[in-house]
């Protein structure tokens, strides 16, 4: 057994962590063994319980161990598949170029809604353990109570008691804004739409993380801009350096990141990691657009702070929605524009109008009375559930080669495939079989991540599922093999 | 008595309305007279019944007179106000130029939200006999048989069911399209911002009507375009010699037009307008976005045709909603796209995903049992009326040079003060009554109509409007005298 280096600059728990990693990777500790107890392996290197048990956690964190209730800790099962630093698709950052992918993102979304097909490639993480019920009775009571007045109009910004609701949330996480802060949007997307004209034009350059979300790009192309992307591993997030460099060589207008939660990585960066990106944007006067859909649904419960808690200068936007969480069909995100505000609202106005006061009113109530809280709890634990499930049948189906993404939250998997298979092709022959996946070519601008798809877990978990995992697994291995 | 000229070129008919027009501005006929009969005056003129007819129905479209069941015809009680031809702020066309008129427009939205307020300032033809009960029955009903599905996304070009609904209601009309052809949009607003980014980039010319919807005037603004007023009138609509002349001068890239009524003028021009206007644009291949919005509510139940059932080359983006005739906070409108489809639809997925599922889905029940049908026939009645009732009030306590529109359907009147009225101050001093209405100013890029004012009678009728109307014919009044 290695030793315990007291004397070392590392901290006693990162000195564990590593410990135990080498005894994974060396075949001592086996995916699926218990670890060592607390107590026993405290005394074993000299160091005290808390100290071990944070390394446990910690490991917890990366995915790299689970705790079973009443039981212990044990190496992930499917371990040997992590792809906690996925191989970057691109190297410091890319040169700037138009997107485009619009043809097959088309093809993803007509695919999800085919009748009768398992829609693995639609991240839809409330569809886990949906909120109808609920809702409905909710929107009922409504109905009730403002016959006339809820099939109106809503105000051009939101429905003030919403707004309140959505500002009441942000400053519990200590950012300083008011409820007249908040427009209300069509969905996230429309905040990000707004957001993006708001801050930029035709021709200007926006840099992304690599992989990203692919509906930031089509909104990129929409607009006539350049994406620019930067190198991003789950571990840490947008490389701050690699940012730094690309932001002294091109002129770049905003950034368009993840707030929480990647799409597709499902990592979060630390809150200081976000706060040191907002300072180095804010120095050079240049806009973020953060995107924190994913926000409320980090399996601990942890909520990372926004960006926005550390602007000084008013240059974050902000872009949430009830989409993720608990509502996707109603169309209600929101728009936190910072010092940008009234070109946002004049957009808001500009592109639409106002947004569906119905839906407005039924997710105040929901909101206020707590309900939200509550729901979302239970279904963090069904989200973190099917995580585990679909990453162990994965692990046990696809290619041994086969890499998996250890989500912190939300609602995908991100799977790197043996290098000779085309997502593309795996995307078809899938569809075949009526199995809609994401082929992970749309999370970038030209296409990169040729061998990567994107896999949902937002569904009731049911057998179907698992046998078009294991389907999928067999399609896969064929692609694998050398024609 | 004049006499009818049978060698004349002009018709017969078209004879009697001039006599009768007359024999009004003489005082021959005074408001509130009853006008000969059919047969007698047929037999006093020497022409036929049916030509009589014909006549009298001309001068009721044209609100010169009306027509009381069982009694005959009127002269209009308001008819020495009549805005039948408008003067026209602009002549010929105007210079391009930037749109200058959002923070007004900011104002106008906000005033007509403000608690216990008289809205005359929103145009929410629906409100007047809202179809509320109907709709939130048939909600429920959706929320029963699907009750998971309704909470999830709709496709993103919408519920396939409502795209055949309102694809089956334009092959009525005699437009040759598919339901493929249709995209789902919130609201109309949403649809005309997509229909005008596929068709135009910054810096580009949009031709309007003058005065034109403020909707379309911030869209063009926030896109970075010029508007470029085309004279119009509301007999005659846009001036096509006068448009011609505009293509003619500067590189206009597309049309944004009313289709049926003109937002604020409550006029409609005739299916012969609409065709030799898709006809001149298209033989230079330019754009027609038309705003069809109010085609549904046109007192007399005809049904315009569209400028698209007149396209031969696929240019005409058409642009519909259900706000304005059943359920304006549902947010859902559509846009039909012809050759620029596949942009539009790029442009849908990449603003704003979807549009709200359970509200598509409820508008499919209601549209497919015949409910909306019947709703709308109603409602024109019921708006009619409120027309009629507003009119005659304005004509009685506004000032006597005030003069107004006889809307063919729709929800709004447009009217014309003393020169002397600044509608800004009117708005100002209004709202301290709890009284919004809308100041002419935003119908125009730069600010012409500044003694206009749009009122809206989209609303349950009461003794509130009615003191509200009187008030600000007071208001009026003393802003017309002399500081």
């Amino acid at each position: 057994m290695l030793a315990i280096d007291k004397a070392a600059s590392a901290f006693l728990y990162t000195q564990v962590i590593e410990l135990i990693d080498r005894r994974i990777s060396s075949g001592e500790l086996r995916p699926g063994d218990r670890l060592p107890s607390l107590r026993r392996l405290s005394s074993g290197l000299g160091v005290s319980v808390p100290t071990v048990k944070q390394a446990y956690l910690e490991l917890e964190r990366r995915g790299t161990v689970e705790s079973r209730p009443q039981s212990g800790f044990y190496v992930q099962a499917h371990r040997r598949n992590a792809l906690v630093r996925p191989l970057s698709a691109v190297e410091g950052f890319a040169q700037p170029a138009p997107v485009r992918c619009r043809s097959l993102i088309e093809r993803v979304y007509e695919a999800i809604h085919r009748p009768d097909v398992v829609a693995f490639g639609i991240a839809n993480p409330s569809m886990a353990q949906p909120a109808a019920k609920a809702l409905h009775r909710t929107m009922k009571r409504v109905m009730a109570r403002a016959e006339t007045r809820s099939l109106s109009y809503a105000p051009t910004l939101g429905e003030p008691q919403l707004r309140r609701q959505i500002a009441y949330r942000y400053l519990d996480m200590g950012a300083r804004i008011t409820p007249e802060d908040v427009i209300v949007t069509n969905g996230g997307q429309e905040a990000l739409a707004i957001a993006l004209m708001s801050a930029a034009r035709q021709g200007d350059m926006i840099a992304v993380e690599s992989p990203t979300y692919h509906g930031m790009l089509e909104l990129i192309e929409s607009c006539g801009m350049l994406a620019v992307e930067i190198e991003t591993c789950a571990e840490e997030g947008v490389s701050l350096g690699a940012l730094a460099k690309a932001l002294a060589r091109h002129p770049i207008k905003a950034c368009m990141f993840s707030s929480a939660l990647n799409n597709p990585l499902g990592s979060c960066t630390s809150d200081a990691h976000r706060e040191a990106l907002v300072s180095l944007l804010e120095s050079r006067g240049i806009v973020l657009i953060e995107d924190d859909v994913y926000g409320d649904l980090l399996f601990d419960g942890t909520r990372p702070r926004l960006g926005l808690c550390y602007s000084r200068k008013g240059l974050v936007f902000t872009c949430g929605s009830f989409s993720k969480t608990v509502a996707p069909g109603y169309r209600i995100g929101w728009l936190v524009a910072g010092k940008n505000d009234e070109r946002a609202r004049r957009l808001k106005r500009a592109f639409s109008c106002s947004s569906g006061l119905l839906q407005q009113m039924t997710l105040t109530e929901y909101l206020a009375g707590g309900d939200y809280d509550r729901y979302v709890k239970s279904l963090r634990q069904v989200l973190k559930r099917n995580a585990e499930r679909m990453g162990g049948l994965i692990a046990q189906h696809f290619p041994a080669e086969t890499r998996i993404s250890r989500p912190r939250g939300g609602s995908v998997l991100w799977i790197e495939l043996p290098r000779r298979v085309d997502s593309q092709q795996l995307f078809d022959r899938a569809l075949e079989h009526s199995i809609a996946i994401t082929p992970g070519l749309i999370y970038s601008p030209v296409k990169r991540f040729r061998n990567y798809v994107r896999l949902s877990y937002g569904h009731p978990w049911n057998e179907r599922l698992e046998e078009a995992i294991a389907r999928l697994g067999v399609l896969a291995a064929e692609l694998a093999e050398p024609a």
